[in-house]
């Protein structure tokens, strides 16, 4: 299987989909202008009086609980349920799960409630929802991930989503197929909030291509990864590396970026 | 009728006018930052427990519902009235009004309940509040604005304020002028909170000058837009502008900038 | 004494810290990332919920009430008792204090309640939870601290903690000695959050070394002043500084750190 983004980012730049983002404080400046950045339009909206209409303009949904708390998961749920019943694609980063049992719970109850298209996390966060064993450290997974790969297959079929586990090596999957993505840089890690962008940028490919959640989870990692490696070309350390990943990701340009990727079959 | 920024930015950067911003989640750090660039002081406090009372030490107030919720726009309308019993100037940046009725309906009590001296958005935004018709998706104004000088100036007459519509030209109207305003650069629209920026800087203005708020509010844009050209001589893309636009605020030179001015009558 | 922060920032580097912190909306990200930038581990969590747990996960907690609210001043307390319990730093940042009552109370009662280690503030801030009369303004202090090493000391000895006061010269006191630290740049101050950051390394050096909380609090201050003197030397204004300031602690360099210092018995 080739993954090709050029197609699905052409077809975001021209449509400028809307992506409804209920996202933690630290990074919803740095998700909404990635968003921005790479073409479509960021909306971040929380409160239960107004997401489901918010849903409704929206094409597709972002979850995020790093910074949790009762009105936000409150607000999620309506989100996503709205997401459902208009049938857009919902995203979810289930941030620090493992590290607290109200981040664990939290995340259960969202994959068992809502109709879950994408599930975007590290082997710890991810490794805990499906039952496996896991040393997380507050937002950080510390497992290496000695077989990431069989972790996404597994995620996948158990919770019945495409699972999108990242980390030095990022692993899709669909419960069948898992694509290895090599795509990216160690600066990456050194920048808070990088996870939560490539949660923001699959949301955005879902949004341009919702047809094939496997493909569009596959290739936002790789079009994030290769914005990744131009940033890094420029930078000397997380500052400048943070600020050339926005340039970058406005710049990606369709025409190389298929011929950048790499992705294979695992 | 000519704007002449200067003397305000001078007046602004000796007195150091603390502004209290109760704005959204997404843009804090930016408008905290490119206030302090400029030479005013950032507040930022939002509880019901203190608002009256930091209203009562700043010569500016700045409202934003980009990110509303109940307890926040409680504490807006309790900020305001504090802020009409002083006298000081208050701006509304309406986010998103048009695209969900809790933030149609919220811009429109604040505009009912408080003494709004400016009145900051898009075409979108502020054609909803007047009741024309208006395209808006999420945050982003869908309306080019055909006539978004008329608009401008509608909206000021209906609501008894100055109306500050921005967009690839900035139109600013007390109902009777309109100044039409070029400064600016394109990549400003790349960039998530360009829009906040601009309002908590016309409260930086306003704070220096309230006396005249058509004046303050055209001369804020004019200062916004010079920095905006000069970050953009420098920038490779959306993340690199928006980093030199702080260095472009903080060296506003009162010495050019009345020079650099495009405003008319329109 | 000589303040030497080289092995406390090598041993931090190597066993990469959690720093948890329960801080404002304004600066989550800009103390996130130095937090990582400088080589610990940073974890965002308010909820109720969930403090007590994360704590429990934590080798040092960091409060800022920059943007308080009743439901995160609850948090706060939960994670100062669960912190007291398990006997790692805390480190409180009163943000405003004396500008609202709100803000002083807040601060106080934390004091109270809780077993802080460190308090970091500015001479304003410092002086009203000392009870010294002091002028406030917002969240900047406008007092110059004609005393600034005797504020240290006197809120050491009666709040009966390390102060950490911080301001053009910083100064550091358990009570007993007074460090003035004069490591930094001027730039520092036209950036927002850069207190909250040296908040936040405050917490980093405590967790790393948490038997020597004077040693830790001016070493803190030693190495983001350090940092900020490099991130200066390619600054063209606030914006660039603010990025290079995570680039320069992610370089900051043992070999060199230590002889880098300019601290002195006060």
């Amino acid at each position: 299987m080739s993954v090709a983004p050029a197609a699905t980012l052409r077809a975001l730049r021209e449509r400028k989909p809307l992506v409804h983002q209920i996202t933690n404080y630290v990074v919803m400046n740095e998700t909404a202008n990635a968003t921005l950045a790479l073409g479509a339009l960021p909306v971040m909206a929380h409160a239960v009086e107004e997401v489901e209409e918010m849903v409704g303009l929206a094409s597709a949904l972002v979850l995020n609980i790093g910074t949790l708390s009762p009105h936000w998961v409150e607000a999620m749920v309506l989100a996503g349920r709205a997401a459902k019943a208009r049938g857009i694609p919902v995203v979810l980063d289930p941030v620090g799960a493992g590290a607290t049992r109200y981040r664990t719970e939290t995340a259960r109850r969202l994959l068992a409630e809502l109709d879950v298209t994408v599930l975007r996390g590290n082997a710890g966060e991810v490794a805990t929802l499906v039952g496996v064993e896991a040393e997380v450290r507050g937002v950080e997974s510390m497992t290496a991930g000695a077989d990431a790969a069989g972790l996404a297959r597994a995620a996948a079929r158990n919770l019945n989503l495409v699972a999108s586990v990242t980390g030095p090596v990022d692993y899709v999957s669909d419960g069948e197929s898992v694509i290895a993505i090599e795509n990216g840089h160690e600066l990456m890690a050194t920048v808070s909030g990088t996870g939560c962008m490539s949660t923001a940028i699959t949301g955005c490919f879902l949004a341009a291509k919702p047809d094939d959640a496997l493909a569009s989870a596959a290739e936002a990692l790789v079009a994030f990864g290769v914005a990744g490696e131009d940033a890094a070309a420029g930078a000397q350390g997380p500052g400048t590396f943070h600020v050339l990943l926005y340039d970058a990701l406005y710049a990606l340009d369709p025409a190389t970026l298929d011929g950048r990727a790499r992705a294979t079959e695992a």
